[in-house]
């Protein structure tokens, strides 16, 4: 049997691990053969392929981005996209594919499987851990550690200035990582794309801080919004990622804070360090775990289904469950990590 | 109200950070007062403690250890210990404990709470992550990183020498660290407690390692242990946590590898590098989360009562579950793993 | 004997180390008493003082920043401000200052010594490793470390994407921190203010690494600029370290290339993280050697003094000498490095 | 022009990006060919090689280890070496040998450049930064990095137990890892090998430090003796580097504290992780160098030398006198360090 795998969309740490335990696993305990598609769709759209076999996949764990390449090309969007990536997949007697990828990789193998027959099976992959049906996805781990790290070393530039430090992390629909890295990093504030922001009551809690003689760390996603709706963005242009960039929302508080408290405030703004490079442990262990699964499926017939964690648990999930909807921050534990603000 | 709190047994990244959250909801949200005992039960036992407020626990987030201090201390081994720590909590106005603590502390707890009707509830802490009733315990996520790093370190030695490296890491009674660190660490081999392993298997699998001209790294739990039984142990005396030591599987096997294969092969401890340090983005957040409804519970009046890790819900269990039995690898997972050996 | 200490301008890893070499030496070996002043030059202006004995200065040599808090207040810029400075001084008794600090700092320090008679020792402190007579200043082996890890992990998601990446490093007027960071994280071009850098050229170098099918790293300092003087800067505000702000050559660059090659490029801009946190152990032997002998001039009453490192010595130079001139980077290393560009 | 390029002894952080840069000059500029030969002298005595082109050297710049291979072999040792090893350059074309070792190492190709005439250029390698004519070796900086983070985090544990932490560093001959990462690390007791120990000082320096109710970290290089000479050392086995190894000082002197003063104590032996993994920012730029240095001697036909390290400057040295003593820790300097002691 010969099974295609493809990585698509924005790259995430872990990457490569679910890409070598599907190698190791399919080819020692079911003697399968691979094909790695390259850059996501486009790789089966263009008939665009690279060698996947246990040599390929030999020291790739603990690196970072994927060896397949990735790209956002959707194949619905091309003429006869469907078609020529079913002849391709024919003329290269692959007869099942594994899609590493998020809501919209996912959304494309749900389509091919449902609609077209294609055999898919799917591993999700958001560095924004925005995707329902899974408790964690991989690479959300890394970039919360990043976070949390660049978090604490600030806490001593706050400090020693008696300055505002505003961390504007990625975050574009959900505030997972500004909530977790900030509740790491001991901020005093998070802001969450979940709720839009009273930009006094930010200014009020870096008031209180300075009080207790304390300089802040504000914590926003970047996907963040003030509830006055009036932030004026900077750039709204199409971002790395493909989506809609309402960026400036870090620098844009920064400034407010200065205006409206009267405290010096600057803003740092990680960006794209904080997808790349080693994943962090349990980053590895899920990756891992999610590869060994989803060749299992590919041995079961069991297509449309994405591998997923529950608890400690890897289970399978219909694809279109778990791209049906974001999952966003619950107001509830928002409300709970809010003890911390001020 | 005045609430207790207490530390007891190994230290383990993120104490601190229960200790934080307990105490800045307790005060904020609740009004409570809170009184530190020192060095676990010995703090109650003797009446010693420790100022616990809002500026006590300031910036002992990302600190690794606990600033109450600990100590294996069995109050139901010292004469009248339980009537003297009922005197002392008494005297003290002390009507809650909040005890955070691995197997014996928590065994403590219990007894104090259902036999002595002392209102107590538990936090779990352990570093192996073999408490029941909870997907994880923090600290645990900090050790794998840290031996995951070693082992990412090692694998340069390895093979710039064609050297078998053996990396022993924490684990007496159960197999989670090396697990989780072996894999993520890419080992190709991993022993644990649960599992008696064959020496002469080892053996075939990093002769099949070299023949592929790579180094193995084989990891190994503390508490692992030949099948063939042939182990002679050096050293049995009690370790630093209070139980028998069965210490040297490392170095041993080491050697057997050198003599059974004629590979050169070296051994590497980890030892209390695990433990110590600034715990992970994870652990931070799990600890937090413990002590934010640890003192819910308090204030629920649900003693006797543990908090613990289901998928990313915090829940209550009665402390006794957790203390009932290990929580082991399971069989199963660890042959999941097994598609990485050799 | 009372001794004054002070930090001022922008904060800097290993300050701590610097102060508590100071009072550890100072105190047990001479018995000296000490002062901190606090935020600066603003300390002694405003007779702010700090309490720093030996339990003061415990646990705070892994911590960044500075327990004294620091201030860019200039006392030759307050009406009678020298005065004021020596009546404080004589109302405390302190009979010697050691001023940690850069170029304005230090500045500051050579004319109170040199035209008011205030006992003066200097010790050097900027990030950007830019000040003569010294070989290294602490804080620049850390905030290259944080840089290096930074691109470390841009490679992956460039490669994964194949995308240029622009990395914005510190560095407004010396190129140091880019520099290092750049040749150690492998970037393939590195741009510094020493010298007008020729955007065709650039572009010329990441066609040419495209074209060997990898994806280029530019790291380039916050002070370089192009050769054709056609970048439109977006702010020219004072920013948070007090000098004009030349920002968003990074990301005038990304555009620049994106417009002149058809590559995607990206933009990061390091910012603060690369001044805080824990000092590396390179910056905290640095600070700790230079707090050892700044004490050694007070007891030797050599005054107007500075301490530096040449080789693995450390010795005396007037401070004059070393706020005379910026040490820039030398053409030569700069071309020395450049066989890796492209 | 044919060079050969040959790793000796134990591997070393940076070795890579020396093996990078070599290549990456030597083609570009000079137009040179590489020829990699395997595993130290054993590659030319055997005339084992590996290909060494730009495309052999890409990505390895931050990968710990040797891509060649690292051995001990010593050609004098064997019949006819010598010869073996001029007729296999002969027999390649080779007509330049850079060598990348430490003593050992260096030491042949002294011999090899001096009485055989075969022209050798020397880069200085040693971990444990004790060859003279070189104020440091790249690798040193690393380990020194890791042993610092070591004891970081071996703090918490040693005061959450109020027990003593002894580490035991490398430095067999020299106390250059444990003199720095001592102090960086903030130990209270730091024993080299240049001084023998008075183990009731030591004991003195725990109890006064326990006094001041901190717990103790002792610093301990493998090769530090005690002075009263009463160490029973368990092993003396060749260790993995080639030497005799007076292991067990860090477990002698852990009981022999625990016998003396009645505290808690432990050990810690960091091990091999010390000289693993991606090399520090430091000494990339330090390996980076010194390969770019090394080949412009081979262009110049400056053979017999070494590059080596005189403050920020890269000079060339006769081989012979880096080999001629080991750099040791000067009294004068373990003087300095000594207030920190207690």
């Amino acid at each position: 049997m010969k099974v295609g795998v493809l990585t698509g969309g924005g790259d995430c740490p872990g990457l490569n691990a679910v890409i070598r335990a599907v190698v190791r696993k399919g080819v020692q305990e079911y003697g399968y053969d691979f094909v790695g598609f390259r850059d996501g769709w486009r790789g089966p759209l263009e008939g665009d392929t690279v060698r996947l076999d246990i040599p390929a996949v030999r020291g790739i764990l603990p690196r970072g981005g994927t060896v397949l390449g990735s790209s956002r090309t959707n194949p619905l969007q091309h003429e006869h996209g469907i078609r020529r990536i079913k002849e391709n997949l024919a003329k290269l007697d692959v007869e099942a594919l594994i899609t590493i990828g998020g809501e919209d990789t996912l959304g494309v193998a749900t389509r091919l499987a449902d609609e077209y027959g294609v055999p898919c099976v799917g591993v999700p992959k958001t560095i924004d851990n925005d995707l329902s049906a899974t408790d964690y996805t991989f690479g959300f781990d890394t970039a919360v550690g990043i976070a949390t790290e660049a978090i604490d070393r600030l806490h001593t530039t706050a400090e020693s200035h008696m300055r505002v430090l505003v961390v504007e992390v990625m975050g574009r629909h959900a505030g997972w990582i500004a909530l977790h890295s900030g509740l790491a990093g001991g901020a005093n504030v998070i802001l969450i794309p979940e709720q839009r922001f009273d930009t006094e009551q930010v200014c009020a809690w870096v008031t209180s801080r300075f009080r207790a003689s304390y300089a802040p760390i504000v914590v926003v996603a970047e996907g963040a919004m003030p509830r006055d709706g009036d932030m004026v963005l900077k750039d709204q242009s199409l971002d790395s990622y493909g989506h809609v960039r309402l960026s400036g929302v870090g620098e844009w508080l920064a400034n407010e804070i200065e205006k409206r408290t009267g405290n010096e405030a600057r803003t740092t703004v990680l960006g794209h360090v904080q997808r790349g490079g080693t994943p962090s442990a349990f980053d590895r262990w899920l990756a891992t775990r999610f590869g060994l699964h989803a060749v299992d499926c590919v041995r079961d017939g069991d297509f449309g289904k994405m591998v997923a964690l529950r608890g400690t648990d890897i289970v399978r999930v219909p694809i279109a469950d778990a791209t049906a909807r974001l999952k966003t921050v619950d107001p509830k534990l928002y409300e709970e990590v809010g003890v911390f603000f001020g």
